[in-house]
């Protein structure tokens, strides 16, 4: 088995910024020693045979000309990134940025936050030739994981970067809303290439819809009977930003999320309720729960979470990655199915206590070999 | 089968306000229809075989004299209570209120709000004729299911009136966090005498715990290292006032009801953070929860919950009875394990979802019949 | 001194429900006298003279042709108006709804929402007729208090009225964001006719922006620092789907209703976080405030209002209509500056007490006489 | 004008340690200079005539053995205080803690917590001796400002400590809820010694009594019914522990801090719901209201307050220690009325507004001359 997972990362913000340092910090002896008592958002500190310090950063890609040709060790402090930096010494991956297409056109609220490169100007009938160009980088590195950590909304460039995997050979980790494992091309695709493809929309490590899901069955498996229900999401970070103007995708996705009771009338999900710059990559969620039970008595929930947002994101991908490698090194071809970490798998939404029951029995099929 | 399920009162607080008021409007044909469609707090509006309307109240026992000798539908407006009046009409059961000995003395701050009868006042002496009197009225009203609705710190009554239902051959359903299932010596005469023996503190249809405990389990599930929690917990009734001084059995029953993560010092239970009279006999509880995710970073939980605390009681109490009788039709002896609806079941608390499992499997089990 | 205040209502919504339900409520004799001993969110039982009772109805305007031609105590209840029905009763109030102009245009995401009248579309060389018209309408129904309802975005319409009321001889309360004691060439007019103008943008009752700036005051006040704050709001109404879309004007209001912090970049607020159905007429506002006090300790606050939107307005614009009307007794002209009861008044801010302090003292001038 | 402050602290809990601390930090040029723009938490960088840097500690007194004898600059970080350390290098005072005598007893709760040296278990026919031993203490080590730290409960030893005080020509500031300012012996005393005294009961920089009495008077001021409020306090200091049994003056003061509601049945206070030692010095308190407004309308708060407990209490005494100084400059005899910085002054508690206004006031007094 190989000893090495080669990680290539679409997307070099916080969410980047948070999986490098991470790696980074878990990767030393101390650290490694400290997970065995305290767990530190890390469910496994081993799974399918690998350790967090057996991941790599082989490529990755972004717009931001700020980042571009920069170590991905260094480039994850420029702006507009915004998570805090929780490792102060100097970090090298030896992955280069790389130019990526803009694909999907860049709305005009971002165009202050983002300096986007020439290089990553392409003009249509030059798609293929970028398409040729990326997945030679994703071979010519050794790139074994793809994460598309990109923006909700970038449906073009989800798709060609899925693409761009499939192609070079790459298992491809979608973590965004825009439809990959959905998507019945894509999919197919991968099934045909012999890789992994795992998607769609990332469940957070600890998130609002995992909450909202967890207290709304909590209510209905004591035959309670929701009146009103609603979930509204803030942040800092360019995410939200986006979010606020491209938010449709995402808002499918969390319903499905909240599972059985997603089509009721009753309940109202606010993705995000507005771009508030003082949070930066804080993310605050408002949790409104009424309900009806004895004799037309009231039960009212209010909850407040929150959180380091793309903190969040980095604690699952790392899961992720591991899995992925495995399914690499399996030959497991097209969809991984791995619905703990995903708010829209392919298949309905189980419940967290089998969903997780599920990882601990691939981890097992993978070390058992 | 039996198509009518006696059912004994010991105390007539709010509990039994809001199960008296209860069972008789969901005992109406239009009510029984809406249950249907709305759940209003009833999981099982059908369960081994007893619809609510099935349920009728057959004795009572009471130590303040504003209430003895009074019809229980009566009985159960009399102050101190103050559940809401719900049910308008007059409501009459058949049984009369009758008075029960007072035996673990009445604390100092309960003596204005309630009126001790001079019927319950007995010498240590006259016990075994107080005993030989109450098991006598439970057999020659017919009853099958005595509920145990005294407040907490209520050690010897609850031991008393345990043992008059054995004797009188009556199923018996602890509510309170004294020891009765996990009292060897009634354990032991339940089974002796043939009956089933429910039991022990009441888990709330919808209470704190519950919450608490659903919360701090998702943390542990995601891998998070919880840092910090507490629960307080407010109200304006009786059982309040009485927590405030007599909250030891309470605080280790809620403790238990934490599962898993009960033994951490960094987990704190208020069972009673204080009397608060405006509140009358709604609950409010306040939890924090902080924890530490990827790289240290901060997730942060704060959760308030409103209930009508006696209606959380009911809710539960209707299923216990039905279940009861059902022990009793069968002829169980000795502890009928529930965990799903107690703080403090004989064995390890189950998960959520298995203990529920385990509920309808009875409940098939007994129609199958 | 006239003993009947005659108020016209422009936009016959939720605001206009709670007022004409209100006013007929608070005119009958039992519910005058209870107000001597409870408030009911009425500050000013008797107010420059004048009872609650002594408001009455003379005209009022929309745009939905469910509403054109019903009594104004009948249009209150047309969809898609939310506002609970409080007064049982048939409710008589003389005033007929007549049709107003469309004249900002309707927004898209209202087309559903509202049914505009075919009366109601003028063409724009056609403006001039229509404002004769509303012109007439308002004196010849001997309207002397005209109330501006629209919601936030109807500029043309707000000043159209503005217009109308003056020529007609009518006092204004411009309860919009939109600059009408702000506008020169308004605040002119009404000098010129002289009549009493008032505004801009009612301050709710009890809303968030007088919370918000009441607690940002009290850190100001003791010396800490304000590192970070937020304020989002959520309803169900149409007032909240509109300014989901239209906010401008009521962002400008709300920063400049929080006083001497507003400029700081470190308080964000969010009228509208979104549109909530199942709110219906409640809305919901979340707060946090974060501050460093001594040695960098840190002070969070975090809060949550929940108040009856439209109520909001109402209790205000009772007290508005006195105070107006007794600006037509004694010949007041133009802006009758009264800044306790809007957001963004003409001149500076002052804190509450001062504020209040001030319509206390205009009271004992105008009872005086 | 003396140009230091020489200050003698009763108790070396996490309150000394707060105020340790941060004069110690507060006295260094790069922290003076930053107070200029940002304010910390302190109000008044110079007040009547003095720098925050102008202080220093002359004396302080303690029951316990871990304590006694050291430093004052080292016995703050003895146990059980719990404040964080916010000054990492040594802090030196000069001031030796010396023995205090016992003399309210110690509970059973607090033994464990507190190591009693013999040297202040003092016998009844000895507390003469030791009234003039302490009383030297304070007069030869040059005290010129004397300030009551004790737990609340502490009754006698705040009257010694009084006596002591103004026996050897020190102002005495007593921060606990035992009346000093309202006992006419101890003010008899001050006056007769020509030394100014300050009390009773410290009103935290920003605490839960501030925020509650605010709010409800925002809802007194708009005419809204309040028809139930609750304050809860938490918190895993020593004096939280030492609250929850002994907190009779406690709720009286916390009462009288409401002002003009406190005599309400509606409000209901709870200094303390709960130990919970998790939170350490950290405080926390929910707080809910709820009122009534136009036609029954519902309005409501819930707000959680959260600061660092013993930073309330620093950031408030440091004005407080210069306001007494320039007492003792100028010769004032008795009370020193500084109502904004007590719950429970000796006349009526005014507004905030007119409070600040007052302490605003004496500043320019005191440094007119």
């Amino acid at each position: 088995m190989a000893k090495s997972i080669r990680v290539g990362l679409v997307g070099v913000g916080n969410n980047a910024s948070a999986m490098v340092q991470g790696v980074h910090f878990y990767s030393k002896d101390e650290a490694r020693l400290s997970l065995v008592n305290q767990h530190h958002g890390i469910l496994f500190p081993r799974l399918c045979g690998y350790d967090i310090g057996d991941i790599s950063f082989s490529c990755a890609f972004d717009v931001d000309d700020r980042k571009i040709g920069l170590d991905l060790g260094e480039a994850i402090w420029s702006p507009p990134n915004n998570y805090p930096r929780v490792v102060t010494e100097e970090i090298k991956t030896k992955a280069q940025v790389m130019a990526a297409p803009v694909l999907d056109g860049v709305p005009e609220f971002l165009t202050e936050a983002i300096s986007i490169s020439s290089h990553s100007q392409v003009p249509d009938d030059a798609v293929d030739d970028a398409l040729a160009r990326c997945t030679e980088q994703i071979r010519s590195t050794g790139t074994t994981v793809l994460v598309n950590f990109l923006p909700s909304g970038s449906d073009l460039a989800t798709s060609f970067f899925a693409r761009a995997a499939a192609l070079a050979g790459s298992a491809y980790i979608n973590c965004t809303p825009t439809p990959a494992v959905h998507s019945p091309e894509i999919h197919a695709l991968f099934a045909e290439c012999r890789v992994p493809l795992l998607g769609d929309d990332l469940e957070s490590h600890f998130g609002s819809s995992l909450l909202h899901r967890t207290l709304l069955q909590a209510l209905e498996q004591r035959g309670l009977e929701i009146t009103h229900s609603h979930q509204i999401n803030m942040g800092g970070n360019t995410d939200f930003k986006n979010l606020t103007h491209r938010g449709n995708h995402k808002k499918r996705s969390k319903m499905a999320a909240l599972g059985f009771v997603a089509q009721s009338d009753r309940v109202n999900i606010l993705p995000s309720g507005g771009f508030v710059p003082g949070l930066e990559d804080r993310k605050v969620a408002y949790i409104l729960i009424e309900g009806l039970g004895w004799l037309g008595s009231h039960v009212t929930i209010d909850l407040k979470l929150q959180v380091q947002d793309s903190s969040n994101a980095a604690g699952v991908v790392v899961d992720l990655v591991r899995i992925a490698q495995a399914g690499v090194d399996r030959g497991i071809a097209g969809n991984l199915a791995m619905p703990y970490y995903f708010k829209r798998p392919l298949s309905a939404k189980p419940n967290t206590a089998d969903a997780l029951q599920a990882v601990r029995e691939f981890d097992q099929a993978m070390r058992g070999q």
